[in-house]
């Protein structure tokens, strides 16, 4: 078998066969097959696209690139939920402790942020302390104790992902279906999830910038787990405006510790619940969302958050009081000088201010300044008043301030006529 | 500027600027671009094609990556004539004197055989002491003396040429009518030719195995070569046979001096006299083919590659006494058990077989031996009887001499009904 035959048989929009796949992803992944020639065959992918079986393929020589988690000693449904990456996508944060309080184990391994995304493992290192990396004995025993762990991927979890990754990432072949379903659920598969629940975003702050696309990606993603044998479902949620109104690790994280107090944004809740309560139904579970709501109430999913917090190092104390917390050297008000309904607020421009602000990475190896941010104090479909307050931005950085202030203010747009909030949840794409 | 962007560009079947493609070939010819990159390029360009004017672009951007041979000295129109490559194709060796002869200057720049394919400078140096590689110098003075040399490609002649094309061969991405256009013409501009005679072949042993696509290649070359400033035409030729009677390196030098003196079989002078008509029209030449047959009966084509043969260094004594030559180690005749009408040959098979027999190469760095090779003792059309010769095996190689044999039979077919010769000359495209 040469990998230059299988090259030319993709250019040609044939279908690869289980044997050549394997032949692909583990000659890359051993070294075997050059870089020029497995992102020609990306490319190749990208254009001609991949079948069922194809991606099934891929995804299991993905798999079988690396260790997989045995999470079978831990007792109880395993359910993980994976976000296809956004704007103040704190949903992680909220939602693991929340079904993790309703019983249902939550083996949660996530990834960090790169460009306008967050990422959840940036949000909870802002917890002075926190520690993302649990050796595996210490991630069984914090599921089986806690029923709840967020960590990060480890290098022996699907090497051909990161390796081919790193090759989609500088050869323009990111924005694949097949590619995409079979990286993300390689990582889920590799890691031990016995369901999934999908957050599969559109819009201006998303990968996916249109309906379409997302929905491409939501069903081939739900039917290459199923084919796999994973129960799957995908949760269409729009990403045009930012998600909650803080954007930026620790004001991410005080977000998400009010919306487990019961008073977190309307956006933030809904997408939370709607998520869970499709976590519930993949676990069996008998519960429904109006369950979830009572145990935000009862203030179990902040208690079961602060002893994870505390089970991974992190130090609670400043959960509680964010006052203790270092401040950032400038805040910047954004106040209106128009009248009117907020009509837009850009979720990519939001995040691009992020990252200027030093509260995100343009490279992977970029350090984050945790404090650094923006919070929105209006949501679309808010009335807005001379001199309202519309965001607030932090930062260590002075030079990029003024710039930042202009950008923000490009990102919003008011409306002359009062309107409907957008609707949020788009559609649930079930098996 | 950013490769990742044009990569992207051409992967959505957008049309590149003219500085994005510089910034490509001169970036990755400067080592700036990884292999990796450009490889998606190219396969992104394999799969979404080029317009005109990009491919005007590409052909320009590699011209300019080196030294562009400078032939203002040299009186006269200088004309050359290219082949995609076939099995059999000796016709550089007749016409390049031929139209010497009739006083056109022939800088012709040629390459070396790579699978099923020969090449001109490998039947070249199987005349001993032949020389391919001339300094500039000498070739100018060659040039203005005799009219006619011919040489390899020097590494300073479009750099950027040889290190795409090297890429192109292992990702699957040679046979795109752009870059084989723009790789082409590019080492044709830069050696200083002012008028361009295509020959481009179909078939089962060229490049192009159908008439369409080879017919989309040559109209794409006249059309950029003109767009470029070169006067330049195409003619369509069939590569289902074998060309002549002769493959393998010093058989084919044997065929082509016979050519010279008045002897050569039909389909090898139909291609020669009517690419030959085509240079002498580029030419603004009053000459016609009657005219170059004259020339050939006259002797003074022969004199000319000669001299040529002489003037770089080669034993012209052999040419003329051929059986002065080394002897191959094996003969092996294969004689007819079945009586009818030639019905084909495949060219592909009999150019593999010259191959296995040592006369050719599978990899740029192995060594020919340039006595091997096949002489057919019949051509398509051809009444045979049983026992009639239908080819001659010349090898160093006894082990390799069973299996060529059934290759040569499995090739042949046979006719029960008498059938006329297959038309060789298909279509010539004029700008």
């Amino acid at each position: 078998m040469r990998i230059i035959d299988i090259i030319g048989k993709k250019r040609d929009g044939l279908c690869l066969n289980d044997e050549e796949i394997h032949f692909a992803v583990n000659g890359y992944t051993a070294g075997d097959i050059a870089d020029y020639q497995m992102s020609a065959l990306l490319m190749a992918i990208y254009l001609q696209g991949m079948s069922l079986n194809e991606t099934l393929a891929l995804l299991d020589a993905m798999i079988q690139s690396g260790d997989r988690i045995d999470l079978s000693q831990v007792p109880g449904p395993k359910i993980d939920k994976h976000s296809t990456g956004g704007v103040g996508d704190k949903v992680s944060l909220v939602l693991a402790p929340l079904i993790a309080a309703a019983g249902i184990t939550v083996p949660m391994i996530s990834g960090r942020g790169l460009g306008h995304t967050g990422g959840t493992l940036d949000k909870l290192e802002s917890i002075p302390g926190f520690r993302c990396s649990l050796s595996m004995a210490e991630f069984k025993a914090q599921l089986r104790r806690l029923g709840v762990a967020m960590i990060g991927q480890t290098s022996r979890i699907v090497p051909a992902d990161k390796k081919i990754y790193a090759l989609r990432d500088a050869t323009a072949t990111i924005a694949s279906v097949p590619l995409i379903t079979a990286s993300i659920l390689s990582k889920k598969l590799a890691e031990g999830a016995a369901g999934l629940v999908l957050d599969v975003k559109f819009g201006s702050g998303a990968f996916m910038k249109d309906l379409q696309t997302a929905q491409t990606l939501a069903e081939n993603l739900v039917r290459t787990a199923n084919g796999y044998g994973l129960p799957a479902c995908a949760v269409l949620s729009s990403m045009e405006q930012p998600l909650g109104k803080a954007i930026g690790n620790w004001l991410e994280v005080q977000e998400a510790v009010q919306a487990l107090q019961g008073q977190g944004p309307c956006d933030l809740m809904e997408i939370t619940f709607e998520l869970g309560a499709e976590m519930l139904r993949l676990a069996g579970s008998k519960k429904t969302r109006k369950d979830l709501e009572r145990i935000i109430d009862s203030g179990a999913a902040l208690e079961k958050f602060l002893s994870l917090v505390a089970a991974q190092g992190g130090d609670r104390s400043f959960l509680l009081k964010p006052e203790r917390y270092p401040a950032p050297k400038y805040q910047q008000a954004i106040c209106s000088q128009g009248e009117g309904y907020l009509l837009s607020i850009d979720a990519l421009a939001v995040g691009q201010v992020c990252v200027t602000l030093g509260g995100g990475r343009n490279q992977m190896h970029d350090t984050i300044d945790h404090k650094a941010g923006i919070l929105l104090g209006k949501k679309c479909g808010d009335p807005v008043h001379r001199g309202d307050l519309l965001a607030t931005l932090y930062s260590d950085r002075k030079d990029v301030l003024a710039d930042a202030v202009q950008q923000i203010k490009n990102a919003l747009r008011l409306s002359d006529t009062p309107l409907h909030p957008p609707s949020l949840i788009q559609q649930i794409i079930r098996s």
